[in-house]
């Protein structure tokens, strides 16, 4: 699902912005403004690449005379060394994209390549990964294309589009079969409405409430399990809480439908990528 | 150095926009207009909190009748179970904010968790932790607050406030000697002068150059321990390049008076934290 | 579903700068700069109140020395001569909001107006009422926000929140089956899938895909019925297409779920509003 | 008076922005990345076309790669059935952009609508049309254009070009006579200074103040000609309040230069107008 | 003709941005976070003030905890050393905004100051003095303002608000009779059309053309008082071109209506402030 | 060091919006959509070229359609009568882009032109002289751009990138050691700290403390020599106060290193520039 120039431009342009300020003083003051470079994105990791269109319209953003041609597509595994892109124009503006153009890259990369992880970890079993509301502030759509990008899917977009009953909600609004009844009559037709069970008798609730995801949250095993059988296709099941690599098949073996992860999105290290240029 | 909400409210504004969009379902549908709450920001892990003021912010934002006390300050080493903060006002307004408001203050606080153990784990030496321009895309200023609370330093902030001539810049400018004379005859008389060196030889030409900052990139130990030998004062001397925790303190013996890590900003893992809600 | 300030607030302090401009210059120049006076905003129709805290909260963004006292509720049936909120405080503030504040809060209250005609129109059938992405532009929110208080539901908010394959995308992507399942396997869990169908072929097809709703379009009414018949509770159905107010309770007598008008949203006429001053 | 790319393109930007937030997923989900369309913009009623390059521009701004070729020009009386443009390109794109290019395509050619309808209602008497500032929240400058288009007078933009001496500020600031001197002191020479008047005795100390244009607001066909009479030239008469197609045309005959209509802008249907794709 | 918050909130803000950037180092590192301090605005040169609601909004923009009590209004006359303002509360905060609130409020009373010396150079004669839109990008609403301060009046505010056809619309459109024929069909009828004469044969042409302003651009005072005495009242009559302070009271004395003066706001200088703090 | 598009087109978009707002109603009603012009920009005044592609970039970024040719370069000294550059295109679009591209061309051009005179001035001296942060609200990479191209130096950019302590931080912060000790201990390696001194004292202070540049604020000339020799090269030197063209020379030959002119850019007389049109 591809991402959009009206979606990620105006980041670029703020992120341009942020960085040069008042000048790239370095870059103006010993790079003659004639000069033409051509530069190489280079992997320095093992990784799944994530968003090159992204990285590469930094530099025509700031430069249109900047050319660029992609060497691989978003989604790819990229080994160390591979090159990813050739940038061609005036060196400056090569110089002075530069930066911007990684960081956006690597972050995105970084998401995708953890996604493909636990992916690959479930490999075989009918889960899906999904993502959570847990992005980095701004970068929202651009890091849920990345998740799908690694092979994961996107849970909700935001508080908008679909109902999530959390923990939170039943301690100051009430039981699951009231919230799910509430939220039913009031959430447009298109929306499927989920809730938060912590225990099988939440569970049962959950079941008789109608509920179309039931979201199992920091259960043990044994008790996902047991969640699992008993809601046995009434509702999609999702597992959640502090699942890491070395625990997500475990989880998928239940037999739950999705298993959410908040760290593709907060805490995924960035895929380390660089520039090289040549005159 | 603390952040004024001129630097964060417009980032708040936005990640609130972007969650909540055309409006809260959950929330709206399941929790009644009246309900009064009180919430508080629990840590759920040892790190440096980074941000406490950000984060109740949001809340505020959000909604004037929400009331928030910290209990932590930044830059304070905070454990599983400490409590953050007390929230107390509409029950709605906590649980629509509670996801923006924990997404900025893990981040910032994962940063300064990072940055601490860095600074710690050179304890004792001269040298200091510096930050890189490898930041989050509109977040750089929260982001070096946060390497300053965890007792880092920051680099410069952009383009636009220190030379820094890199490799690519002299493949494409020419020298180290010729490129730090003309930066000096242009740059603003406030900049130092900072070049990046490879090689031993480079360091030569650095040192004769009179560049105020020589950066040591990705050498051996022994080299960098050569090297600050030769510059003995001269310059500052600073050791960049895939810096980690194993390495840093060896890196921090040679003398180097500062080391730059890039993964403070491009790779911390956020900080867990939760908001625990009483009616 | 209550407005959040951060979703109407940037759309007032826009319509104030538009209207007001390089100043208000009538009543700078005839009204004293410490006159005070009190204002009473009034219906002159009938028709559905909506948006009452948007309009007020326009003076009070101009000013905040303007305090207003409501006197009706969002979602009240109003008569002409009732007056819906009294505002007091600097005569010049509040004849240079007057104009931005009526224009908003009667088009809220001309949508919900037209949503409660066709919503009482149906009084007793098992349908609802919602609306489609024919909005005016800038606007979506609030107009989504006039149809819940006039009684009707939302369709989706937009082309990010639900699954809706319309005419034009079988036309290029092929037939109904495919595309279901091409979309079921993209779309997130929380999404429901919807199908537009224009002939009994169609639908049944779409019984077959295993789509959540059916969007049955300008059929005639024996059509409709047999749709429903046929699709008889295996999805929801929704009915759309040059709906009036005329012709929909028939439509809802067909049995349909949902009957989608974008007249509300398009084409309602604004509520008649005033305001009265007096020193 | 032609529209610039200035004046639309944010409002375009800004409600693509609105319409497809993360990302069309039915069109990405369902229409393969390299198909090429073709659709036809097709007018569905009678009406007066407004906003054409306006409404085409929605495409190209969300991707350069789609042409579009007129059929018909603003201010064109159209037919049900007529093609005004031709779209050809990325499928993908056209299906995205449809629904913002028509909504704002569609209350354009409505407003023109019924302007024309009310100027024809006129024809052979001496009055112009005119419009107010009961405009949609920041389309005021694309509605005042349609009012153009469709043969209308644009009044005012806004509070800072003219001077509108209103029944409120009379109430606050004072007498006609007054008024009008102070208005005179203190406008730019380039203004001209209008009063509102709903009495004769009020029209007799317009007349005296000097001002340049009369508001005759409210008044029955025998006060108006009297009116009219009564300042014989001395200054622009405009009528106003609750004017009707049924009714405009006797107050035209009473021989007033302008007459204003709130109507245009706030409460005129939208044109139905759709887009037929073939592949 | 006061300035309303809506104007210039937006103006400071971005100053106070534009000027902070990452954060006020110096103050940061050297004053206390908890000093007090209190400070006061003081007049260094002889001149009229303009502007001191919205030098002193900037400190509390910046820190709602700063407050401040004015010593002298808009359009007073001031003498060095005289008090403006007094600011208290935390001194970081008086300190981070003093220069932003200085580079606004200098600027502003430099136009009046310039204006007000316009304005007493042609006392006693009937002619106003007044602004051009040769401004400040981004200022003109403020420019503008400071002009009516110093007693001035404004001309157009942009291209929108009034007709005025330049030598250069003639060139390109035809001649005067023409051009003002045109331009009063179209414009609306709250604006009067202004045209530029050269010559008196232009003159002539342009009192048969019925214009409301005849410019008299860059004549001799023979020529110019020609012109006044040809139009004897049938249109207002405005001389332009080169005006200096030397040059203006003969231009006046010649019987024209308006003197136009671009320096008012493109080369007035700085009116010189300063701050005094005390602890 | 050229200005970047990302850098001017902003100001530029918003100042032809201030403009031209709801239309350039002259233009549009006086000048045929079809008609082509060509337009020469022309000195008026010797003086200092600056900012030529901002300033044609204003015509093009309002049409594409427009053509320019440049007939000088920025820095370039410029003779009354002088063309600068040729724009052809549409008409219409030539004749409302006029003034906002005169405005921002002439005042850019003004700082240079002032600039070059104070470095004239001073020619032969070791003295550089440098601007200030007293810049237009909005326009301060413009004008720090114009003062390079006449031939000074920058000082510090704002607030965040140099540390420059000023009489108001030691009154309230403390004492010339402390304070820059403080400062050294939190500001980035990267900026140079300077301190600014009134009286000798203050200057021994400084050298003690090793600030590396100390400012002489308004000292007469003796005192500036006698600082001179104290600091002789420990630190740069920089005199400030009230420096003007007459003055400016003997400071200069006082020794010191710069000289900073606030009048540079608060004070500059814009250069008067005209746009000829042939048809």
């Amino acid at each position: 699902m591809q991402l959009l120039p009206l979606q990620y431009e105006p980041i670029l342009r703020a992120a341009l912005a942020e960085d040069i300020g008042a000048g790239d003083i370095t870059t103006l003051s010993t790079v003659p403004d004639d000069a033409e470079a051509r530069a190489v994105m280079i992997a320095k990791q093992d990784g799944v690449l994530a968003g090159i269109a992204v990285g590469c319209r930094t530099f025509t953003l700031l430069d249109p005379h900047v050319f660029w041609e992609p060497h691989a597509d978003d989604g790819e595994q990229v080994r160390p060394g591979q090159a990813l892109a050739t940038l061609t124009g005036p060196a400056r503006s090569l110089l002075t994209a530069e930066r911007v153009a990684l960081n956006i890259l690597q972050r995105m990369s970084g998401t995708a390549t953890l996604t493909r992880r636990f992916v690959e970890a479930i490999h075989g079993t009918r889960a899906r990964i999904v993502d959570t509301r847990k992005t980095t502030p701004g970068l929202r759509t651009l890091e849920k294309y990345a998740v799908r990008v690694g092979g994961g899917h996107n849970h909700r977009i935001g508080l908008y589009d679909a109902v999530l009953i959390k923990d939170n909600h039943l301690a100051v609004g009430g039981g699951v079969l009231a919230a799910v009844r509430k939220a039913r009559a009031v959430a447009p037709h298109t929306m499927r409405v989920e809730v938060e069970c912590k225990t099988l008798a939440q569970v049962d609730e959950a079941i008789e409430s109608g509920a179309d995801i039931i979201l199992l949250d920091n259960m043990d095993l044994e008790t996902l399990a047991e969640s699992v059988r008993r809601i046995s296709g009434r509702a999609l099941t999702e597992a959640s809480g502090g699942v890491r690599l070395e625990t997500v098949r475990a989880i998928a073996e239940t037999g739950v439908d999705l298993i959410s992860v908040g760290a593709l999105t907060h805490s995924a290290p960035a895929l380390d990528l660089s520039l090289d240029f040549s005159v």
